[in-house]
């Protein structure tokens, strides 16, 4: 008996003069929702076959017109030229746009220079006088009237954006040619009021359109291009693209201090999310965050005004949106899409706080190359292939958070010569619904206590850890791991301790990034707060540099809770005497097969106290050893490099950071290259082969009681609660 | 015709009972001075032999009856104590000596604790008003009254030192049984009264001794052991064991401020010379110094008086007396003996300013085990391999520079069980008398222009690097490089620039160490004269972590000199865009045999500025490169492993980086496991086999002429200048 097709949640790009294949795809993957862009009309045959429309608009480069009538309200940003270092004292001339794109960005010559603009003195630090430089807005050169021989100098001065950035990206990336876009800037009053009333017109010229989907609102995250149109920087949490002189002048009067460029440009680090943030910066972001969100209320509440349903795309100009902020429920949104090609992607979007509808857009897009430039849809590339590559990640999430909504992005034409690909897609597309029916969304068997991240960012970047993108860090495990994750910022320590839902604190990280936290461990507050924790019984795993601040005779400040520390340097003079045998029957390495291989090759890591375990490296260059501290225990972690073997090893040090050792095989499958999830409320089991080989595995059901399952590359094979006990001896 | 056997510069200790052998020593290895120690008494054969008598005397330690009627002048030290972490709120305990030593130390309960200790809470670095602690002499535990949960507490303490260090390493490596012997310290006046009285009465006992060798002055570097007897803590120029509470108060009568005890402990760093040191760890040397000296003068005045010469054993207590410094000579000794295992510590001896005797005390030591503490003279060591290990790199120093003497120090009748072991040192004796009778300690042809290391110590530290010791690093390739070595410090730069006879300089070590330089990196006018030098065509050569310093939007300051950056975790959002292909080509690589290993694993460092070549690792991990910068010229090094290829490629990136390739092929010897040396003073030319094979080098004269020569094992082969230029075609 055949199985009724299940369809829906679904999203298909339109493409003009596809009505025909259209229908074919919306057949194949049970798509129930078209996006549409300008230039696409639906035939009568689609639309009668009812599918949801979403409409695409990007309200700040909708209107190229406005945008050349208006330069002065494109959008701005503040650019550090490269570093300049002086040969003889006197004249120094400083092509200040020299290395960054003439096609993105065109220097400020309206707003005044000397009242917007730093010239500084990079060996000193010091503010050059204005007196003392000229901007030569003919040769794009600042010359500094007293530079000193050997110094080093640097301009951050204002540039328009002059292409907009996703029209930039796309542009390159499809070898289109034609006009670059622009973006305005809606801070600009006029071109505030302008767009509010471009987005009247443009919906009711929209009858057909179910879904407003806002690609995005205004703000890209910052990518900046050089001269030979090379990524030079990006940043997909950055708030640089924000800029402009008016803001300025607006923050001014809100906060009472004028922010200086160098608040922004950050010595040339252009306060990265990687960079520990500074409250000028902070201040910043809330700034521009009260603005876009209240005018996305505006946008929003005329999309609802129009009997429409309005959609955030979680990407390109999502910036001030923040959704996972307080206050993002009140824009309205009625979902929210983002791309994803991890668990970490995944669960960016499933966990927005809110109930609205969570739509993926997965990859392959169906475009000639990938994100990394590799042939996809062209040449000898494998859209199959790449598309199993990323959907494995994904769905191991999937199992702990689900969204309502799946879909592609690209060029119909291109996915339909594939048909490998089209029939894949059906598979996965059937996968997905599978989870939706089987789960009914319901949350899976879960580790009573939460696992926090603890950094700089907290809940403001749950999810948004970009260390060895696309491959994954520590959060990639995490995304599919039975606990939930909590993600926690040194502040939220200082105001409100240590919550008794978690468990296990992970600091992982760089040493002084917003990731590892920098000074921060040097605040008596936080450092007490945490060592209470653990000695009552908390479980601290640290990777790479964990609470590391050189300060008051530490570098890792909690060397004493890991009983590891790292050698910088000023212990050359001490022998490091511990000695400690590799222990291979701890727990945490029960299911090592072959050599551990965190992803560090060395590691200045030694053993500092004689009661630490060492369970990979050696006692002077220590990848993974634990600890216990009062009641608590410690993990170190030399580095994290997402695979099976280490998804196993971090998996069981939380186990045993946290005490649940006896928790292992419950609901568990023993094979490293598996996942499996049970659903308590709708008593459905599965278990899932993340691998493209045949695998044998235990599996455990909540009793503790096992069975071997066979499974059949990337399989999913379900269960009922009395289907697996059954089996499980 | 046999050559009539060179004998002399030999000095050999005596040992109680082994009067024959002793001259079957003087006989075999031509030995012209015989070191005696208390209890030994030389016979009246060995006395008619004529050798000079050295006598041994350490002041510090000779009268242990002293020591013991009067223990409050015993020397003092500064410890910390191991930090401990309260577990709550209130009274904390600390046992303020576990973790060290309790044969070493003893805690000082003279002096009022609170006084001179300091208790910290390092995790705020404030010091605990002594009204809340306490110190209980009988538990040796400080309470702390008002501890805070999760702080972590240490205690800075004054010991009295109950085991004098080189009585304590001898004891301990020799398995001595029988009382520990103290130091006393001679800055307490009567103590220093009694040791001058107790020198006169020692010179008069002593009629037959030639030369009194003081093994040597006051102070010991440090040289701190744990409970079980291990090495904690060793610094070769470190000065905490001249510490009193004496000495506190007398320095701040004489400095107007009160050093802190935290001032030497440092955090438990102890001021090692590995940190960047801070002005009062520099004026307690200054004072410690001050204090040396002068009663040194008075000790060498007596020996003089007494019709002896004096000799300087530069080790052990030698802290203070700074042969490196200014007015060393005014001491006025007639010698000093250092012991000596690499070319370095052959420099470290033979480069002292002054027109005195200079001598080596060779590897092995006669007794069982060597600093490694593996078997030398016992089981199945191997001494000559020993031997042979040491003296080929010490050799190669010997060639730039030459002492007037060589020794060994042991155990007669341990020596004496090893017949080839005799033949070697007979050798041995022989190549180093054919050194000095060839070149009659002339200069050999040296490059025009010297090369400079830049660190904190300059010229104070001159052959003082332990990094990597005993294998040595770049400063052990420079003993034997020809070139002059010239060590300058920051203040060296800052208050006089930089010198004309300089053609490069080198920066090497670790980020934020004394060697590297730290925050003296962000000195201006050290950047300004830097710049000026190379810009004027001065060579810069980086290794490891140069001119490293987190500072205005560089890691490495002379990052536009040196074409390369290092990745801290600031740029991560930066991509690091530059290619480079690896340059097999360059003037450096060109004697390359196999790959390029530097002893680093990874590197953070990239390519920074497109003019630069990679030569070795890639672009984003750069093991070896190079830039130009105006006239001048950079070589970047990830690190430096002393290897016969190593060697070669510094010895090309330094005559690259001073514009002198052409020079390559000017007395050299092309095969990367020998050197050789020309004396244009006296027309001598050797040429030396550094390795245990067999080799065949091409060696080139003056003209650039060459000649092939095998060389057997070890060999050095001299010739006339005639004869090397009969040869070279």
């Amino acid at each position: 008996m055949k199985t009724k097709k299940r369809t829906g949640h679904f999203t298909l790009p339109a493409q003009a003069g596809m009505d025909k294949e259209v229908k074919m795809f919306i057949e194949k993957w049970g798509v129930d929702a078209i996006r549409d862009s300008d230039g696409t009309t639906l035939s009568p045959e689609i639309v009668s076959m009812g599918p949801d429309v979403y409409s695409t608009i990007c309200l700040i480069r909708v209107d190229q017109e406005w945008a050349k009538s208006h330069p002065d309200q494109c959008q701005q940003k503040f650019l550090m030229s490269f570093p300049v270092t002086a040969e003889r004292d006197g004249e120094l001339k400083i092509a200040i746009q020299k290395g960054y794109s003439n096609e993105q960005f065109q220097i400020d010559n309206v707003h005044a220079a000397k009242k917007y603009w730093e010239v500084i003195d990079r060996a000193t630090g010091e503010v050059i006088d204005p007196d003392k430089w000229d901007f030569h807005n003919q040769s794009g050169e600042v010359v500094v009237h007293t530079a000193r021989m050997g110094h080093v100098y640097t301009v951050n001065f204002l540039v328009y954006q002059i292409w907009e950035t996703t029209s930039m990206y796309n542009y390159i990336t499809n070898n289109w040619s034609g006009e670059h876009q622009m973006g305005v800037d809606p801070r600009q009053p006029e071109t505030g009021t302008h767009l509010l009333q471009y987005l009247d017109t443009w919906l009711a010229a929209h009858p057909n359109t179910d879904y407003v989907r806002f690609t995005s609102m205004f703000y890209q995250f910052p990518l900046i291009k050089g001269e030979n149109r090379e990524t030079l920087y990006l940043d997909w949490s950055g708030y640089l693209d924000a800029m402009s002189a008016l803001a300025l002048d607006q923050f001014e009067q809100k906060f009472g201090y004028r922010l200086r460029s160098e608040d922004i440009v950050d010595q040339g680090y252009y306060c990265a999310t990687d960079r520990i943030p500074k409250q000028p910066y902070l201040d910043w972001m809330a700034f521009v965050q009260e603005f876009v969100r209240s005018y996305t209320k505006q946008c929003v509440a005329k999309v609802h005004a129009a009997g429409k349903k309005a959609i955030l795309f979680f990407c390109d100009h999502w910036i001030g949106t923040e959704p996972y902020l307080d206050g993002f429920e009140e824009l309205g949104f009625d979902g929210i899409v983002g791309p994803c090609l991890s668990g970490v992607e995944l669960r960016r979007i499933a966990d927005v706080p809110g109930n609205f509808i969570k739509e993926v857009r997965l990859y392959p897009y169906f475009f000639e190359v990938n994100l990394q430039d590799e042939p996809v849809f062209k040449d000898d590339g494998d859209p199959v292939k790449e598309c199993k590559k990323w959907w494995k990640n994904v769905r191991r999430a999937l199992l702990r958070r689900c969204v309502d909504r799946i879909g592609f992005g690209g060029y119909l034409d291109l996915a339909i010569k594939h048909p490998d690909f089209l029939d894949y897609v059906e598979h996965l597309a059937d996968e997905f619904r599978t989870v939706l029916d089987r789960t009914k969304k319901t949350k899976p068997y879960t580790l009573l206590k939460k696992v926090a991240i603890l950094d700089c960012w907290g809940k403001a970047r749950s999810w948004m850890h970009n260390d060895n993108w696309p491959q994954g860090h520590a959060p990639e495990f995490l995304s599919g791991f039975m606990a939930d994750v909590k993600f926690v910022n040194f502040d939220d320590i200082r105001q409100r301790g240590i919550a008794d839902d978690i468990g296990v604190i992970i600091n992982w990280g760089r040493a002084e990034s917003a990731w590892s936290g920098g000074h921060h461990w040097s605040d008596p507050v936080v450092i007490e707060r945490m060592r209470e924790f653990i000695m009552n019984g908390g479980g601290f795993i640290g990777i790479g540099d964990p609470a590391a601040h050189d300060y008051q005779g530490r570098y890792f400040q909690l060397a004493d809770v890991l009983g590891v520390e790292k050698e910088i340097g000023h212990k050359a003079a001490w022998s490091k005497n511990i000695r400690s045998d590799v222990n291979c029957d701890h727990f945490i390495v029960k299911d090592v097969i072959g050599a551990i291989q965190l992803g560090v090759e060395s590691s200045s890591v030694y053993i500092s106290s004689s009661d630490a375990e060492l369970l990979a490296g050696t006692s002077n260059a220590v990848h993974l050893a634990t600890h216990t501290f009062g009641n608590g225990k410690a993990v170190y972690f030399a580095d994290y490099m997402h695979n099976g073997q280490n998804m196993r090893l971090l998996h069981r040090a939380i186990l045993w950071a946290s005490g649940k050792e006896g928790e292992l095989r419950r609901w568990f499958s023993s094979n490293i290259h598996t996942d499996c999830a049970f659903y308590p409320e709708v008593d459905e089991f599965v278990v899932m082969n993340n691998s493209e080989q045949d695998v044998t595995t235990t599996v455990f059901n909540g009793d503790g009681k096992s069975t071997f399952v066979n499974l059949k590359p990337l399989e999913m094979r379900w269960f009922t609660l009395d289907e697996i006990n059954r089996l499980c001896k």
